[in-house]
């Protein structure tokens, strides 16, 4: 089979990418392959479909704020239901924790990336289920817990349907004319020479080196041009062609909560327009909490952290004991109404971490493309790179995002990488 | 086992770190251990040993320059013989090939960086045995090989013993109180939360976490601060602690050569005070030789290139084939006289591969230091390596280098990291 492009990953940048490339390039037979049975169904679907603009790095904040505008503008000019809601990111911190990041806020504030701060006796006001004093319980100081005191509340913050989002992509490449085939597992990436010499055992050493497709469990797809948009299965196909994807896979588990005891929280007002818990960060213990307007339950996620492992995993399990004998201990002192609460569902995916400089990498070689190491942040900027990989297809200098900011596509590539990093 | 600072890897960049902070922290219990049985036996001894200056980097330059005046120090002043020549590095360019690289010499010589440049009518008198015209090769051409027509050699640049230069750095280490274990295995680091709770199970995902030694295959080694050099096996430690290593690691080969044929190409006049073949690039085929003082054989490296797998290897294993039906179909082009040789021995290392900015890192966690990346130029670049992870143990910010150059220490680190790309 031969394909002008050829996508590997029905993911969200696979799929963004893929429908961006389509509609630059209208006339390219254009094919997206996933080893996976429908569109986002890797970690795509397995993730807490969070977005927020609060980045202090100006790259981020790029990235992010256009891709946001972008949903808005699918779910509320376009009619996509991509259960798109401002729900906020609130974030909570002792007064320690704040004072260390005050400059970043100061930064974002400068900016006009626009958040509510709310002091302590507000807190206890707006979220009565909240403990902001540990005053006389031992455990929680020999725990070294520290009680809540300021919180920080982003607006252009929120979360979307993951699955939605990926669908809206795939039907919009779909309808002109891009295509898209399922459970077709790309094995190894195809290199060639670039001026092939014709005997046996080419590619050679001394020859340059041109990626021409990808095997498959169906055979051969040829392509002028493969873009690698695997996450983090990337690694498979770029490490046997000696290309780093420069991430390292991290699992990040959710649990699912639906509980009586739960509702006053869940029903948050004072927060944003839906009375409903937003997207909230316990940042002492790098726990967060996630009202899903859908399903009317409490999501809690554990942030990926310093201490926990790096590798690849297909199909990770969660375990219970995550949570009900390490989570659970400090959740508990600051909210106490989950005491005896058990979830009823839980997952687990994976995050492509780029602990470098944690900035999403569009870059090129030979005959192909790479974008990802979006560090847990691919859903929330998926647009925008979408764009720039187009853009670099192109062998274009800068691309214009959807907020009208123009973005010089190789300020997220490699040999010229030009970022600002993120300190938030 | 307790000792103030464990280092893991007795490779050249451990046992350079070791002997930097045994002689800042003379009453610090320091020891080195290693999975093998003596100094630099991993791929240290697998190194090629070249060393040059020549790189368009500054922190690349202020590395290795520095480290080369401490090389010459310790043979000349402290009579270490370390087999340390300055043989010179000899790259031969095609005239399309150099004028791509025009400007990085250009940046090289106003750093006063020494080198000659010879034209073709020089090198073809220089070195007879070099084919420097393909006309009437009708297989040259097909296989897109080019004429050499520039050649550059650099000064400040040669080989050094890296068995003798690792021995040297153990001994100092060993005689100001140092200590080193072999066959030793680190199998996993040991982390414990920071404020220790004292109940089972812990370090939970809320708390904050410390490296505190090492499990071995003779027990635990506890320890306040954890030196992890491990060259490409640190990916193997790191990678279960959630800390990225930031490398690919990649195999590279070497075969040695020995016969009358090669007797003219190897006593090469002209290029070095030696009457000696210097490390030369034949930088069209990735194919580069290095005259072996000590043996009089020519060595033949094949260097790490895009197209040729990364992937971690204990021991890993040359193939002969990659010379007699791959690389040497170009370089007995290049270089008739190698016609019909066979190698008489052969090797493979591995080299940690930092494709982000090719710069070493030197970085830290809590209770730990990480040093490595060093992208092939470990050797060439350990002392300065070893000083700049002395400076970071004592929270100093600046280190003098050998050469008396004040280096920043945070500059090699991740959180502010300020290197300066390589484009040579």
């Amino acid at each position: 089979m031969y394909c002008d492009i050829l996508v590997i990953g029905a993911g969200i940048l696979g799929l963004s990418s893929a429908y961006h490339l389509k509609s630059q390039n209208p006339n390219k037979r254009i094919l997206v392959i996933d080893k996976l049975s429908g569109p986002g169904q890797g970690n795509t679907a397995k993730s807490a479909g969070g977005f927020r603009n609060l980045f202090t790095s100006k790259t981020n904040y790029l990235l992010a704020n256009s891709t946001i505008n972008w949903f808005d503008h699918l779910q509320n000019d376009l009619n996509y239901d991509l259960k798109f809601a401002y729900t906020g990111y609130l974030y909570l911190y002792s007064k320690f924790q704040y004072s260390h990041l005050r400059k970043s806020f100061d930064k974002m504030k400068s900016k006009g990336i626009e958040f509510r701060t709310f002091e302590k006796d507000e807190l206890r006001h707006l979220i009565p289920d909240l403990v902001t004093n540990f005053e006389g319980d031992k455990e929680a100081e020999l725990m070294g817990l520290e009680p809540v005191e300021i919180g920080v509340l982003g607006v252009k913050c929120g979360t979307i349907n993951t699955d939605a989002i990926a669908r809206c992509y795939e039907a919009e490449f779909l309808k002109i004319g891009g295509e898209v085939k399922y459970n077709i597992i790309a094995n190894r990436l195809i290199t060639r020479p670039e001026k092939e010499f014709g005997i046996p055992g080419e590619p050679f050493i001394w020859q340059d080196v041109v990626v021409a497709g990808t095997n498959t469990n169906y055979g051969e797809i040829n392509a002028k041009r493969t873009v690698v948009a695997a996450g983090v299965w990337s690694e498979r196909l770029l490490d046997p062609i000696g290309f780093d994807s420069m991430i390292r896979p991290k699992t990040r588990v959710i649990f699912v909560f639906k509980d009586q005891k739960l509702e006053r929280l869940l029903h948050l007002k004072g927060m944003n327009n839906y009375g409903f818990l937003p997207h909230t960060h316990l940042t002492n213990t790098k726990l967060y909490l996630i009202g899903d307007l859908t399903e009317k339950s409490i999501w809690l996620g554990c942030a990926e952290d310093f201490g926990r492992k790096y590798g690849l995993e297909d199909d990770p399990k969660p375990n219970e004991h995550l949570y009900s004998k390490n989570a659970y201990h400090a959740l508990v002192k600051y909210l106490p109404c989950f005491k005896d609460v058990r979830p009823i569902n839980m997952w687990a995916g994976q995050r492509a971490i780029n602990r470098f400089d944690s900035i999403p990498i569009v870059t090129s070689a030979p005959g192909m493309i790479y974008v990802g190491a979006a560090t847990g942040n691919g859903i929330l900027k998926c647009d925008a790179l979408g764009r720039i990989v187009a853009a670099l297809y192109s062998d274009e200098n800068e691309t214009i995002l959807y907020s009208g900011y123009n973005f010089k596509v190789s300020d997220l590539g490699i040999a010229n990488r030009n970022v600002e990093k993120e300190k938030f």
